[in-house]
């Protein structure tokens, strides 16, 4: 299809969410928020329109099928999104997969995880990542998008 | 069928078993005990039979389907009885959906986990659960459904 | 008397309950429930005696007390159920004389320990009992007396 | 003049950079980036004119003067977007200043401090902040300005 | 003036309030209290001239500016008392300058700072003080001020 | 008898001491000064008597005996002034007791704990009291007691 | 077959690697070297057939399907190669699993983990294998296979 | 009597002995061997009428009457052996009894606790005694009155 | 003037003392030594004279006037003689001053803080400085300028 | 001689034992086997001349010595086997003579350390090595130097 | 010689000083005594002759020369009085060199290591010895060879 | 000689070097520099010939030999400058002996250790030296050499 092959030469950004993210909106509404992860995926996938670039979005509760979600689409792709979810502060091998990718990867938190129990605090995937974008709700994944590309864009 | 209608008017308690659970009997017996997961999972069936509810047991060495299990489970379920095996010191991931199942929940540990390494006297799990039955075998299992049981008709 | 002859020849299990526990009932009830000591040991009684075991029951504020109480009546006994209160963190003498005693010990807790202050997550006596029931309420205490004689009937 | 006038119904946003931020561009650029703080003030007032709202941008390399500057100025704005600098690591007194604001308040980092030396790696304020923004350089004041603009529009 | 003259001679005390306590009775009232820092000043005064001594009161939100106060007021003065604000965990400069000015000090805080934050808990000017009143509102200025003025009385 | 009656309506204010204290004004006299506890005690009395309310005075060497005392004698009263000596930096117990007993209460340590051996910089009880008075000898008993009616004044 | 008859009688050592090594050679060369996971297996294989021995190798990005291959397999093997990536540090249901297999285990790793961040310092799995090579690339998966032998033929 | 009398003007030194010392030679004799406490005492009598001192021996399961003791018998003796068991490790206020008694005090273990548990490790007494004799079973007590006796002769 | 012109082509060594060094010769004296500020920062003029360069002395009680100083007189000068004072142990701000201010700094303090409380063992300004003098008193600075000379001589 | 001359253009590899290796075949055999010393460097001659080079064996209990040692024959060496005993975990100045010598190093542990106490966990040399082989017993010596024979070859 | 055969017949017992207790009786006498190691040794020789062993000492300040007189004489003894000063904290080869001897040992410190720096508090040998006295200044060689002779005897 | 005479009246100031300092000038000069520790003896001749002193200048790579030199060239010495090499971090027999010296001690580094790994941030000597010369090359030892006759004039 034209459509796609024209995709195919716009810039790609993955987008990946770890365990549990895709409860959004059901649980814990209070700290999360009450948009779900389809609406989210949506949103970015405006934005992406807009910004000129492909998102492409994946969710598991499966630490092994997030790397292997890295490793098949990362060489395709220039930028990452990622929320580890519960693998943030735990897995040293979704670590090695971020920095092993290459790709220029920004973290994101939909809760500010700093102001909660302490073993969120230490974030395993931030010295691999290029920042964070933390707390800011279903923002900070549009944020993070419209970084990367900003940032693509002066190398 | 009329037995499986009755029983789907039955309050729900999901029992997860964490990785290696199923090799119970064969594996270390000094420490967790000669009895197989599978007779233990038999006797939960009738103490839930007693005890007027209705079990749904569950085990994988893979922390996302675990993860899975609670998410799919959970909402028609009231209780968790559960064994996260090693995933108890190590899971963020699992704590969440835990706490995110919203679910009465008990942790059980077969062997006395403050009596071995330094490394499995924590558990994430534990501040999201209501209790913790530890070091008292197969037995442990019962009382941990039993405790559910009680506690739910009190709610 | 005759009823005291046939007592004597049941399994003894000893209950011992540390300081503050006297006030159950009117102390924190939102953290330790509504019921009495007095009630609970009366269950325990009610359950000893469905059980086929004899309880004795002691409270005490003061550590040597304890200490005392189970240098006495333990050569006679064969299991122990203990809830150290604020002993459980702070006193080896007591766990040295759960150790000493040679006993069948289950530690009990009213409160989910590992969901409060962190001085209250590490119990010094957990490494000499068998097991531990945590967090489940008065309803621990029936669940750990059921536990040892189950335990006593394997040995 | 009218133009004050109807600025002063805008939503205010105040801009704090703290210690060493002035010589932006100067300062290893290879850390920090080549823009200055001033050209860095003015795409914020750019922005800010974009989002509907005033920004007030202070740099100051004392803490007093920052605190200063929140007492005087908080109690007619709405948000702030701060880059403490150095006092990030250091001062319960700046973290007091802003959680007292009541503003609704982001971090901002230019250089990502999760991969820079151990004591950057904790920030005080970040608690009291609604979120983070970090390692994404100049860009990050800007998207932090954006998160303020919508949250303060969802409240 | 003669009244000048005639307090000349009376022993001085100097009150020094640090970051953010200019602010009382507005900021946070539930952990501060309701009272401002004008009134507080006023009722030293007042108490002072009961117990035969005169305060000079000074509050600031730079160290510097404290430490200034020390070292200009100290060497006429005899008795300190302070509420170091936020610089209490983090300002060897100004323990350092209590240290340095020989006076008998004594620590004040609004609110029980041992049942707040953990970094909130350790005083690095606790131990070059005589002692502390902590968690006792207002009250403690003036509790202190009355010790201060015992203690030197009885030297 | 009349005076009995009368005192019963007064306020009741808990005043107890830990270990040791009872050989104040002999031992180690340069640390905790040369004051009696009987001293001390009368002291406290004639100050109840100026503000209004009955001090019942207790010493024990015995944690035990302490928490005892607070059972019996705490629902009666409203207020509690408490030196818990040694026990202050080990006893969970004690301070359970305090929390139990709903009392307005005030630590008072005659030296400057801050000042002395890292192991007594910490106070298990500090966080269950209003307050703390610290280093200011035998003062700091009347200063807590003027304290405590101040704000029972108040509530 | 005949050839696989003869082979069943081979003693048999099971090669499991884990997270992000099929993406050996491509990945941080300079970190891993060039050598490829499918070049590794067979100079594994070439070792194996010299030594008398069989091997079967296995990569995993999951760590369930690692514990799933140690369960499936391992009763039929006598050793164990493993370099267990990035679940080295943060695994202890791959600890229990190796611990569970009563296979004679040796810990691999491509890169010095001693000279990298703190995190890769400490191996969950080291005290549960008979021993360790560390730092010495492709070459290390043959050492480890030699030295497994080598006791294999010794007890 | 005569002998009293004469006994009245020998050196005394106190022997007091901690929690579950009064079970020696039943509880776990491979630790603290099979001596009972009352063959020590018998033994530490006999040496002391060798050395030409008098010992008062006495053991208590409470912290509190070990206090008491040293407060009551302590103006009267010149030396202390010590062994506090269990709460060696937790009791700052038998610390401070024995340093505010003013006593030349040995402390005494039976095991070697430096062999044991990590929690056993730490002595709070040992810094307020002169010295300690650990591991050396009964004899340990009499080396201990041994060298206060060769002290006190030297002061 | 002429003399100005001249010494504008000396290398020019800043001399920054941080907060209470002005006290210097009053303040402890056993500690600081009893030379004044002023005739310290004499010696240096008068040795930098010698060594052919010129120094600018500075003192101040504020953080950020240290650190206005550093910006405003950094660029014209090669070195820097600094003693942090209390901002030593504490200041990042100060830190990243010197760091961004590219000087060949050398860390100076009077009295050997290694000797003194734990706190002061850590310069956060160290790593970022060529080195440090320590312990030698007012000497410490001539020795200190002597060494920048050299190095700069050198480079 | 013209087999010294042959030998001369061989690679030379050190191999140094450290502390109590000169025990070994008696010390606790369990823990470090059964081979003397003097065998296994036979061994390692023997395998040394099939793989093509030299090796100077050498045993000190002397940190100097090893010192001395390196310093006198790694100029002329080009690889190094060390098994640094128990100043694997103690000795900076082992560690720097083995940075310093700039040869390829291989540590060798007998025994497992990472099963033994914990002091044993950390060596202060593995950062400076090339890699380790540990817990193999004297085969790691010879699977080490085979090792260093191999990286040379390619380098 | 007659007497030498017959000494060879008295158990053996070692005497291990290590670095800077040859200077013993000039050396800080308020710490360390002011008795010289000669005499030291030679009452250490009457008491071995009063109870029918042999002593042979030894001094170093070589950590090396310690392990090379263990080994030794090690084979022939059958207890030792060990005192290792400053290798006491910091030496695991002497450790191992004692553990490996398969001497009853007796570790000595003249001084009370635990009420001096925290550095001290912590001996590696410990646990390897079966006890020690510490703190009873020369008596403490004199005891423990008793002990070690006690001991023996018992065996 | 009547040179050595008159030498033999100067005060004497002794220079330690640590282990590899002997290497000095080949070893790592990116850190240690390149000049050679022969020419760095022979410029603290030549100093101490400007100022009046006479040099005694020693390496070693041995601890023991060290501590020999102090112990044996101490009492006729005043001044110490010490490079203890890596055993500045492990030392306490070293620490020791330059205590028990009483000479005027001042530790050189010629790196800066603070800049360096942790385990080089702390030295033990610290603290029984007068100061520190750290970072400053060659040239710290003439600084040190000149600060101790500095001081040794005031004294």
């Amino acid at each position: 299809m034209s459509e796609a092959a024209s995709q195919a030469t716009l810039p790609r950004v993955l987008v990946a969410h770890g365990p549990n993210l895709n409860t959004l909106g059901n649980r814990e509404p209070a700290i999360y928020g009450s948009m779900t992860l389809a609406e989210i995926n949506r949103r970015l996938e405006a934005r992406a329109s807009e910004l000129g670039c492909e998102v492409i979005c994946f969710q598991s509760n499966h630490e092994g099928a997030l790397i292997d979600f890295l490793q098949e689409h990362g060489p395709a792709a220039r930028g990452l999104v990622i929320n580890p979810g519960g693998l943030t502060h735990t897995s040293v091998s979704l670590r090695d997969a971020v920095a092993g990718s290459g790709l220029l990867a920004v973290e994101v938190h939909l809760s500010n995880i700093h102001a909660r129990e302490p073993f969120r605090h230490r974030s395993l995937l931030a010295p691999v990542c290029r920042g964070q974008v933390i707390g800011l709700g279903w923002r900070g994944y549009l944020l993070a998008l419209e970084a990367i590309m900003g940032l693509l864009g002066e190398a």
